[in-house]
């Protein structure tokens, strides 16, 4: 029962993971956030380990023929990737290591670890999405636009994770997040060396 | 995301499955608890409708006859059943049903009803249920022998169910018992109507 479990938190843009998943690390202990590896410049006031890890092109491509990635994807140009060593020291130490990621990445998660959990974040409905994203009213029309598009496109995967989560309260969805996670660990599949150690005891107890 | 589940509870006897759930009903609204029915009769002080529903043999052979029942068995000359209506009433309601049953009762469940939710209640260890078992002093040793030895037989079945509940605390294992079956709630497959309505409306959005 002491192994972390790789949580992988998607989501529509607008949805308030972020803001969820800063406050779940925030008020747990058990936690830790996966940083990814990035050929892209860092921007003002980005550090080194904390937003992301930055590399150079020729060394995230030593880190793709290592397989020292778990995925790792290219967009416009550059490469963001999810460091294995990181994720597996956090899981040995017992600490759930938290992947924020789209969903092509979280399918590649889930085909290479199986025992990840997937959860998808949404608004309550997706007008009040639309009522979040323009809300905001820091983003132009054209960029709420193309989140909205891509919501449509999102959508499409939420059957591929595992749970739901609706943020309709940032406390009570960071509350239900750990609540989810915390029951995860309780799962058979999760908990076979204890099982067999109980079996293995009830037999003892049987030939007394 | 209004139906209730129904909920499995087995474990060994001396677990203390029975005060979990005597807890879980005083502590939360949202549960019910499956009432079987049974040919026994009454003991002093049961009610009908509390401890059990009493019927004689013919009304619950007629009762297996009309697939009244979701599961049923015989011990010792007496039959003991979990009435349909009762449990999909409750389930229709939003309320979740906790049926306190043995491992054979709960694989027949499994079998008629797949989203049935399935959990095992054990002590922390072997050790522990023997100490809990002797320690009541109100069984004679032959008794703590036979629940020791069905503990043996039942320790087997547990890989069949979906969660373990590890019961150390009796507040924190309600607690903990109480948060599986509401993670449980926003499981993908149990929330497949709010993922459509949020596709249908994403795919309306995308056509703007």
């Amino acid at each position: 029962m002491s192994k972390g479990i790789l949580v992988v938190v998607s989501g529509f843009s607008g949805a308030g993971k972020g803001t969820v998943i800063h406050r779940l690390l925030e008020k747990y202990d058990e936690y830790a956030l996966s940083v990814s590896v990035t050929t892209r410049q860092p921007r003002p006031g980005e550090q080194e380990g904390r937003e992301y890890f930055f590399r150079t092109r020729e060394e995230f491509e030593k880190l793709i023929r290592e397989d020292a990635l778990i995925e790792y994807a290219q967009y416009v140009d550059n490469y963001y990737g999810t460091p294995r060593s990181y994720v597996e020291e956090h899981l040995h130490a017992g600490r759930n290591v938290i992947l924020e990621i789209e969903i092509q990445g979280a399918m590649k998660i889930k085909k290479k670890i199986p025992e990840a959990l997937l959860i998808f974040v949404t608004p309550p409905s997706v007008e009040e999405l639309e009522k979040r994203l323009t809300g905001r009213g820091t983003e132009t029309p054209e960029v709420i636009a193309g989140r909205l598009e891509r919501a449509g496109e999102e959508a499409k995967g939420m059957e591929q994770y595992d749970y739901i989560l609706v943020n309709d309260e940032v406390e009570d969805c960071v509350d239900s997040l750990h609540e989810i996670i915390a029951s995860e660990h309780k799962r058979v599949s999760r908990n076979r060396d204890f099982i067999s150690e109980i079996q293995r005891q009830a037999r003892i107890l049987k030939k007394d």
